[in-house]
Order: structure tokens, then sequence, then C-alpha cells
């Protein structure tokens, strides 16, 4: 336990607040930046972490924490007039915990704010390698939280998909955080594996870069069905869905006998008032079909296997992973904006400040940060 | 091999054609009863069976088939202008095939006419036991094919339901030929299990006469979400949905988490010109659903473990099972329409001809004929 035990320094504190439950799309203006002092100190005798946030995580899930939309059994909403919260990569100031000490480097759940106070210390993880990009202790690897998009993409595939060699995949918003990582296990699989996306240079990326057989902009396409059927004439084996709706209703239609949807999300649903009506659901009876929706959370047991499966991965090349990061705590509300409108590339960090990257071992970065 | 070898008789056949593909709800006037001459005679040469009919099944999948839906991998349409066909029960009156003997009684694919020439014999089957009532040949017991409600009801129970004791099952359309047995497979399980219906006597019945803890009038509800919610307050772990449409969407709102939907059909769609759209997809990731759709075509394998188990339940009285039976050919059409409008109570036959029904052993007789 490391606490100077004086007052400690008084600093201004730069906060993103939630104005209010978000309905349909979110804006910038949905969120709310306030300045507050704060002193770099943990309360006498408590226990808490107080940490210095560098990136943060930017996910569809902080979206849905927003709205008042029902979701038992999910995660609860944020309240209107608090701090938004995701999951960050920190410094610690102070701790007034024993497993943390000032200067170590940490992952866990923080505000969206440049100093959090963590008063649930056993959220928060110390980080022990920095051999890899820190922004990847927001998703791809070894973070074994929500959302954690590695561990998301192996358990997805590897528990639900079924997948056997040669045969067909469908990935929808498969240049996002997850469906990135998902085409490529399929790939190493021996699978056929087609993608769908908001851009050309997206659906460029996906075949030139991730190894994709094809990709294809769903927003120059005037019938999903017909451009599902162009793709898999014989059908699909697997749908990854992150979509839902229309694309989800399309899916249904072009799936094989025996064919396997993993229900990861529904982007394209979050923000509308009501969500689209799925009408091919007979199709689950004639072709025989298990749709499952799964949760990371639930599949914490299996972080050890799949380290060892992707740790090695990531560092021979075999699996790339692209984030799309920006800089500055003011660019979070744009960056959960350009969650839903196709504009980011990759998996979304954001950088709220900079003192450690230059310190980070200049190790291969796979990445691309375009 | 048994013919006479001579001209055999020529008797009057009447038959119920399809005349058009069914658009919407079926009517008795989508089929043309007319009369032909047959002569009661094998083709010389061919290994036909000539059968005089006694039972029809009548089912839901005949509408689907007689109708232009596009069912890729399910059954193909009925042409129009042909003579409807499902399972039917019959007595061999000629045989070119050795298996069969003039006289013997059969179970298999017949027309929807008084006599049935049928040309693909291995689609037929001889009767052995007659020590149970000749239309559970059509459905419930031992018939290893397309639609056997009991095979129907044990693969979707045990294989699709993964049922334990103490959970709440919910089964929609629970009076109809499959919900029944399902129902009181999930009972000899030990689960909790509630059924819709749609009107006041099958619900009587359903908890009279098969056992359920609770039914409800689908008709009466006025707000199916809350209706749910009242008979599982603390939700469902499994759904037999054989409805679609609506109660699936408020299924979907009710269900625990990681609950399971066994899909064996989804009558209320069929007559519709579009689907009705489900909207809580959502809910799928939420509570970690599975949903799964089955055609117990696939499932013959489990046949003879399904027999060792269902023969004794109906023996012991553990299991009954209710047919509505109507008589004469002329019956047919108002037996289709009757599917779709709750008139039915309980698996739909027709009896075509009586001659041997008296010459049947006097077993005793576990279902309630209405």
């Amino acid at each position: 336990m490391e606490t100077d035990g004086g007052a400690g320094n008084v600093v201004r504190n730069k906060k993103l607040m939630l104005k209010d439950y978000i309905k349909g799309s979110p804006k910038e203006s949905d969120l709310h930046l306030t300045t507050e002092s704060i002193e770099l100190k943990v309360p006498q005798g408590s226990n808490a972490v107080l940490v210095k946030v560098l990136y943060l995580s930017i996910d569809p899930y902080q979206y849905i924490r927003s709205t008042k939309i029902e979701k038992p059994g999910y995660f609860s909403s944020y309240s209107p007039g608090s701090v938004m919260a995701s999951y960050g990569v920190g410094r610690v100031l102070e701790s007034g915990h024993s497993d943390f000490q000032k200067g170590d480097l940490v992952w866990g759940t923080t505000g969206w704010e440049e100093y959090s106070l963590i008063t649930e210390p056993e959220t928060l993880f110390k980080i022990q390698h920095s051999d890899v990009p820190l922004s990847y202790y927001l998703g791809v690897l070894v973070v074994p939280s929500f959302p954690n998009t590695g561990l998301t993409a192996y358990v997805g595939f590897y528990e639900f998909c079924a997948a056997k060699k040669g045969e067909t995949v469908f990935i929808s918003s498969a240049f996002g955080a997850v469906g990135q990582l998902v085409g490529q296990l399929a790939k190493l699989m021996g699978c056929y594996v087609v993608g769908s996306a908001g851009s050309q240079e997206k659906v460029d990326l996906l075949k030139n870069k991730l190894g994709f057989d094809a990709a294809f902009n769903y927003k120059e396409e005037k019938n999903l069905d017909d451009t599902l059927k162009r793709h898999f004439p014989e059908g699909i084996d697997i749908c990854f869905d992150n979509v839902g709706g229309k694309m989800l209703d399309a899916v249904l239609l072009n799936m094989k006998l025996n064919g396997r949807i993993a229900h990861c999300g529904m982007i394209s649903q979050y923000t509308l008032d009501e969500p689209e009506g799925i009408k091919n659901m007979m199709n689950i009876i004639y072709k025989r079909l298990r749709l499952e929706g799964f949760v990371v959370t639930d599949h914490y047991h299996l972080f050890p296997k799949f380290l060892d499966f992707m740790l090695p991965c990531i560092r021979e090349g075999k699996i790339v992973y692209v984030e799309d990061i920006s800089e500055a705590l003011e660019s979070c509300p744009a960056a959960l904006v350009g969650l839903f409108n196709s504009s980011k590339l990759g998996k979304k960090v954001v950088i709220v400040a900079t003192e450690l990257i230059t310190s980070q071992p200049n190790c291969s970065v796979l990445l691309g940060q375009y």
C-alpha cells in the first residue's frame, strides 16, 4: 500500500457525462463535457485505486447502456447525469489496495475522464506483459472481460459456430472489432469466408489485408438476398451475426440445411425506436437451423485456452488486428457516434493521455492505424 | 405376389383434388371432389399396390404443400389439379409387390381417395400390431415417418429442449397433435408445464385430462406478454413452439437466461400473405437463448428408442392421446380448414371407410374422441 498520507495535488479532471437516456442514433450532444477538481488521493482508509486514464475502449454496448431499452439479463443502464464508463487502460497514481502500487499499469472499468477513482478495485487488473500494444488490453488480447473482442470472437466461432474445414461462413459487420477476428479464425480453419461492411475501403481491407475470400458493401446492394445468393450459390453454413435486422432476414433465406447462426450483436437495431421484424423465421424449421446468442462474460473459463491460441497467432502475424485510434477525451462522443455510421475502421480506441505511449516497448505493431 | 390375372372389378372412386395453389387461409372450396372409375387391379407387370383407404391423417404440412410458399429443404408443393395426399391406413386389395398380400393392413402415403394405387410401394409399410387403434399409425405411435407426431414430440422434447426436472416449459398450440404429447413428456420429466390453446374447452382438457399445470386461451388474452408473465413470473426455461408470430415474440420477452426454444411449427404464419415480423430478437443475445428448428424426418434413427419408451407409456396410460375423428372422405376439406380455426380437438383423423373398424381388437382406447 503506497499513499503519501498528506494532502494530494488538486488538478482539473475533464469528464464526459450522459445527459439523458439516448433515443435513436447517438449524437455527440448526448454527452456533456465537464471539468471538476479532483484531489489526486484515495480517501483515507478506503481500498480505492486512483488511476490516470490512458486509453478508453469505445463499443456498441456503451450505447445500449445509455438507452432505456429493456435488457433483462444484460447490463444495466447508466444513470443520466453520471459519468460514462468503459474498459480503459491506466496508470496507478495512488492505491488503497495492496494488489496495486503507484506506477502500475492496469486495465479495467474506468470512467470516461482523465482521472478515475476506482472504488471497486476487484474490477481492476494489473498489466503483466507490455510487449504488445497497451490498447490490445481493451479488446483483442489479454482481457478476460467484457467486451473482450478477442475472446468474443474466439468463443463465438469455436463454441457456437462449430465450423468445419470447407464450410461457408458469412460475417456481418465484418470489419468491426469482433468480425475482423472471426473472419481470420474462419480462414485459419479452412472455411470460405465472406464479409459485409459499410464502405468500399473496408471491403478492400477485408479482402486484401485480412484474407477474406470476398466482401461487399451492403450500402451499395439493392437486394441483400440476391447479394448473398451471388456470394453463396450453395448457401451459408455459418453466419456470425453482428448486425441483425434486414441482413439477418436475408441470411435466413440463404442458410443451408443444418446451418448455424451465432448472434453476437444486432447493431442495425440498437438505435431504432422499434426493431425491424424478422420475417423469414420459417426457414429455421425448413432448414433445421440453430440460432444462438451469447455474451462473452459467460465464457471466461475459456480464457486460458484462448490465450494459448491467440498470443502466438498475434506474435507470428497469423492474426492481425486493426484499430481505429483517435486522440483526446473530447473525441469520445464522436467515436461513439462513429460506431453507427460506418465511419470507423476496426476496433475503436481513444487515447486519453499519451505520457506512457513512448515508454512502451516498440513491439511489432501488427495493426494498421488508418 | 397375389394377383388374380383376370380383369378386376371396376368401381367408382371418389377423390379430392387440389384446385389451385391455396392463398391465405384454406377454404373447403380449395379442394374439388371428383369421381372416377377405377379397375381394382394393379397394372400387369407393375409392382404397385392397390389399397382401399380406411383412415387419413390431416396435418398442417398438407396446407403448406398446397401453397406456392418457398420452402427450400422442406417438402415440395402438390401440383394443382392433382389428388391430395397424406399418411393413410388402408387394406391391400391387390399387390404387385412380394412384401404385400391381399388383405394386409398397411400404412403409408396414400391419396385422399377411396382407392389408392401406390406406385412406389417402398413408401408403404405393413401393420404388424393391431392391438392399438389403427388411427395411431397415422401419428402417435408406430410410424417412423413424417409427420409422426409421437416421434416429433419425443425428438423435439428430448433432443432439442434438453429439459431438466423443475424447469418451466411453455407449449404453444398445446392441444395439437404434437403439443399434447410434449406437455405429457414434460410432466413425466417433472417440469412445470403451461400450454396455450384456442378455446376454453381445450384449456380445460389440457388441465384436467392431460395434466398441464396451467393453460390459457390465447384468443381471450389482450396482451400475451402480460399473460406469460402471469404464468411464468420467473420466466420460461423451455418453449416448444408450434405457433410462431406474435406468440413467439411474447415468448422471447419472457425467456429465462440460457433458455431454449424448439421450433416445431409456426401455424399462425402459414396462411398469411406475409409473415409477421419478430421484433424481440435482441433477447436471443441478452438472454443467451438457443433457438432450433427440426424436422422429424432427420431423426428416424431414434425410432427404436422412441418406441421402447412410448409403447409402454401408452399401454400403461401414462400418456394419453386425443384424436379428433370425423367420417367420410367428404369431410377432409373441412378437416383441413379446421386445423387453422382452433375447432379441432387433438390430432385430426378422417375415417374414409369403416369396413375394418369393427374387426379391430377392442383394445383399451386411451384416447377421448370428442
